[in-house]
C-alpha cells in the first residue's frame, strides 16, 4: 500500500515537472520565435538584431521563473543529459522531460504561427520559402550562414554550448560566487545573450536542441515543406547533436578547471562563500531557543 | 460608533491607493507615451523601437516602485479584473482602480502632448492627424498594422496579454522561484520589454484597457478628433475587450500548468522554495528568547 | 574644548562630503558627457543616441556608488534644495554641495576635453564651434531643439525633474517598495535612464543645473567662447532654474499623493512593507539572550 | 613536516587559483572579441557597436562569476598590480596570475578565430590583414584611431583604466555603498559597459594588458603578421603601460578622496553602512543559546 502510494506520488510529481518544463520551454519559444517574426515581417523597422539578442535571453528568463521552482527549469535537452551526465538527475525522467521541451517548443512555433499568420502572408506575400529574398522559415528555427562549412557549424554548435554549460555551472556553484536567490533566472538569460551577441551570426545560436527541432518539425507540416530539413546541406542535426556534445564538454571544463578544486570542508578559507550556509545554520539555531523554552517550562 | 470610525479607515485606504494607481498609471504613461513621442518628433534620430519597448518597460517599473506599497501595482484593469476572479481583490473596489488607472493614464497623455507641444507641431506641421506621413496619434494610443485583420488583432491581444500575466503570476509566486523582494517593479518591467520586442508589430502591444483608452480619449478631445475611434476599422475596443480576456486566459493557463500542482505542505520537498517562509518563521522564534527571558525574570 | 573639538569634525566630515559629491559628479560627468564625445566625434559610427542615454544612466549609478556612503550622493544642486525643503537636509550644507558638484562636473569636462582632445580637433576641423554642421559645444553641456520656445524649455526642464525626484522620493521610500539595499543606484540610473529615453529630444534632458553649468563655464573658457551663454536664445539659465522648480514641484506632488497618506505606525496593515524593520528588530532580539546567558550565569 | 605540507597546500592553491584566472580571462575574451568577430565579419547585420560594447561588459560579467570564487577575479594585469600596490595581494604571486591571465586570453583568441574561421575567410577573401577595407586584426587586438596622436592614446588608456579601478574600488568598498553580495560581477561588467560607451572611440578600451597582448601575440602567429605590432605607429606597448600606470592613478584617486577619509570605528555614525557587519553579529549571538542549553542541560 505505501508503495504504491510512493510510486503514485512519484509519477504525480513528474506529471508536474512535465508541465512545468512544457511551459517553460513555450515562454523561451514563444518569446524568442516571436522576435524573429517581429524583426523579420516588419523589414528591420521594429527591431534589429540586438532585439532578437533580447527576445531569447528574456525568454530563458521567464521560462526560468515560471518552471524553475517546480522542474528546475533545464529547458534544454542538452542541459538535461550533462545533468545527467554529472549524477545530479536521474536517467530514467531523461525522456520525459526531453519530450515535453520539445513539444513545448513545437506548440509555441505554432503560436508565433498563429500570431503572426497576418504578417507573414503580408510579408511572403503568401508563399513559404526557407530561402530567399522573403524567407520565413528563418522565423522558427537555425540556419547557417552561406559561408558556413559542416565542420565550421559543429565547431560553432559545441563552442556555444559549451560556453552556455561553464556559464550556467559557475552560477549555480555555491562554493564560487553563485548568483543572487531568486536572480539566477536573469543570470542565466545573460548568459544567452552574450552568447547572441559573440557566436550567434555563423548558425543562429540555438544551442538546445528543442529549441530547433520542435520549432522545425511545426515549419515542415505547418507549410514550408520538407526543405526545413534538406536546407543549409541537412542542417537540421547539428543543432541536436553538437549542443549534446557541447554540453557534456563545457561541463568537464568547469569540473577539471574549477569544481574539482574546491578545498575539502577548509572552512577557515571560505568564509565568504558560506555565508548563505552561515545563514542557514544560525537560523537554526535560533529555533533552538524554542525547544529550550519549552524544556524550561517543563523544568520550572 | 467602531462601525464609522471603521469605515472611515476603509474609505480612507481606499482613497490612498486610487491616489496610488492614479500616480503608478501618470508615471507608466509619461514615460511609455513621452519615448514615442521623442522617437516620432525626432524621426528616429533620438530613438528607435528599442527605446520605446525600454520607455513603456522602465514606465512599467518606475510606476510599480511608485504605487506598489500602497496600492498593489496593479496599473492595468486587465490585471485588476483577472485578481477578482483569482480571488485575490475584491469585486467592490473594482470600478475605483479602473477609474484612477484611466485617469492616469488620461493626464499623462494631456503632459506628455504638453511637454512635446513644440515638437509634434513642429513634426506635423500643425496638423494633428491619425493616419499619412506625418500622423502623431500614435504617440497617444495604439493602432493596428495595415495587414492586420480584426481576428488577428484579437489573438494578438489575448496572447500578449495571456503572457503578461502568466508571467508576472510566475514572479509572484512564492511557491515557484519568486523575484527578489524589491525587484519585482524591475522584472515586470523586463516582462514588458519582452513582450515589446517578441508581440509589438502587430498591433503596439496595448496589453492594458487604460494604458490604451485614457490617451485615445485625450487625443480625441485634443484636436486629432473622432478619427481616433474610426482607424484601423474601429480598433479601439480591441485593446480594452482583447487584453481582460488574455489575461483571464493567462491566468487560467498558470493556475492549470504549475499553481494547482504545487504539493500541500510537502515542506521536505520543496526547502529550497520555502527558505523566505523559514526566515520569517526563524525571525519569529528569535522573538522568543525575549519573552522567555522576561518570564526568568518574573520567575527569579 | 569639547566644543573645539566637536566643531573640528564636523568641519572635517564636512570636506569629506564635498570630496565625495565632488568626485561622485566627476564620475557622472566624465562618462555622461564623454559618450556624447565619442557619438558626436565618431559621426554615430561608435554611438548612437541609446549609447548617451547609457552613459548618463550608468555615469549617474556609479556616482552614487562612489559618493553615496560618505555624503549621500546628491550629486545634483536640485535634489539638495528639494531634500533642504523636505528638512531632510541641513541648508547651511547647501552652498558647500552645490560648489562641490559644480566643480566636479566642470573638471569632469575639461578630463573629457583632453581625452577627446585629437578627436575634437579632428572632427571639427580645429574651429570650436556651439552651432552649425560640425559643432562640438553640445559634448559638454544642453542646447535646446530648434522649435522649442522658452516656455517649452521651462515646462519640459520642470517635468524633467519633477519626474525624477518623484522616483527617486519613491526608491527611497522605506513605507512603500524600496529599492533593495545595495541596488538604489542602478535603479537612481534607471530612472535617469528612461528620462533620456522618453525627454531627452526637446533640450537634452539637464535635469540637473550642476551637469549643465559646469561644463558650459569650461566649454565658455576653453575655446567656445561667450556664444555658449547665448545660445539657445540664451538657453542657459532654464537648466539651472526650471530644474530647481521641477525638483520641488515633483517633491511636492510625491509628498501629497502618497507620502502622506502612509498610515501612522498601522503596522498590523503593513506587514509586507516593514520587513527591513522586523529583521532588524529579530536581530536585535537574538542578541537578547547573551544578556540573558551572562545573568544566568551570575544567577547560578 | 608541517613546513612541506603547508607549501604543498599553498602551492596546490596557487595552481587553482591560476585556473581560474586562466578560465576568467578566457571566458572574458571569448564573448568580447567573439562580439568583434560578430560585428566585423556580418558587417554589421548581425550586430552593432552596442553589442561589442555588451560583448566585453557580459564577457566580464560571467569571467567574473566563472573565478572570483576561487581567485578573486582580478582577470587583468593592471589589477592585479594595483592590489600589489595598495597592499592587497602579494607580490610574489603577481607573475603567476600575470602569465595565466596572458595566457587565458591567447588560447581564448585562438578559439574565436576557430569558430569565425569561415567567417573570416569569407569576409576577408583570404587576405588576414591589419588595415584596409577588409581587414581582421581588429578583432582580436586594440588599434587606435587615425587621427590619435600617441600621448593621445596614453592619455586616454591612464583615464580609461584609472575610471575603472575608482568604480571597482567603490563597488568593493563595504564602509561606502557595497555591490550586493553575488551582483558585484554584474556591476563590474556595467562599469566595462559604461567605459566602453564612453571612452570606446578612441582606441578600442584596451584597459587591460592581458585583453590587449595575449590576442595580438595569437594574431601575430596565426597570420597576420607582425605588423600588428607596428601598426598604429607601434600602439602595442601603451595598452600595457598606460593601463598600468592608469591602475595606480585610480587607485590612488580612490584612497586620497574617499578611501582615506572613512571616520575611523565610528559606527554610530554609519549605522546604514555596517548593516551586514551587523548581522553577522546577530547571527553569531543567535548561535549562542546553543551553548547555552548545553550548559543549562548539563547544570540540571
Amino acid at each position: 500500500m505505501d508503495e504504491v502510494l510512493k510510486r503514485c506520488r512519484i509519477s504525480s510529481r513528474l506529471v508536474r515537472e512535465c508541465f512545468a518544463e512544457f511551459l517553460g520551454v513555450y515562454i523561451l519559444i514563444l518569446f524568442g520565435c516571436g522576435s524573429v517574426a517581429q524583426v523579420t515581417t516588419s523589414e528591420n523597422t521594429k527591431g534589429e538584431y540586438l532585439s532578437i539578442n533580447l527576445g531569447f535571453a528574456l525568454g530563458t528568463t521567464f521560462g526560468i521563473y515560471v518552471s524553475k521552482g517546480v522542474s528546475g527549469a533545464h529547458l534544454n535537452p542538452a542541459v538535461s543529459l550533462s545533468l545527467c551526465f554529472l549524477g545530479r538527475f536521474p536517467w530514467t525522467r531523461l525522456p520525459f522531460y526531453v519530450f515535453s521541451q520539445v513539444f513545448g517548443a513545437f506548440l509555441a512555433a505554432a503560436t508565433v504561427a498563429l500570431q503572426y499568420y497576418d504578417a507573414i502572408i503580408h510579408y511572403s506575400g503568401g508563399s513559404l520559402t526557407v530561402s530567399g529574398p522573403s524567407a520565413t522559415a528563418g522565423i522558427f528555427s537555425t540556419y547557417p550562414a552561406e559561408y558556413l562549412s559542416v565542420w565550421g557549424g559543429v565547431v560553432d554548435q559545441v563552442i556555444g554550448t559549451a560556453a552556455l554549460m561553464v556559464c550556467v555551472l559557475a552560477l549555480g556553484d555555491s562554493r564560487n560566487v553563485p548568483a543572487p536567490p531568486g536572480l539566477e533566472p536573469v543570470l542565466v538569460g545573460a548568459v544567452v545573450m552574450v552568447i547572441g551577441i559573440s557566436m550567434g551570426s555563423n548558425s543562429g545560436y540555438a544551442l538546445n536542441p528543442a529549441r530547433d527541432i520542435g520549432p522545425r518539425i511545426f515549419s515542415c507540416i505547418a507549410g514550408w515543406g520538407e526543405e526545413v530539413f534538406w536546407a543549409g546541406a541537412g542542417w537540421w542535426w547539428i543543432p541536436i547533436v553538437a549542443t549534446c556534445v557541447g554540453g557534456l564538454f563545457g561541463s568537464l571544463i568547469y569540473q577539471l578547471l574549477i569544481g574539482l578544486h574546491h578545498p575539502e570542508l577548509d572552512v577557515t578559507e571560505n568564509l565568504d562563500k558560506v555565508q548563505d550556509l552561515e545563514l542557514e545554520h544560525s537560523q537554526k539555531e535560533c529555533e533552538k531557543p524554542k525547544q529550550f523554552k519549552i524544556m524550561q517550562e517543563q523544568s520550572t
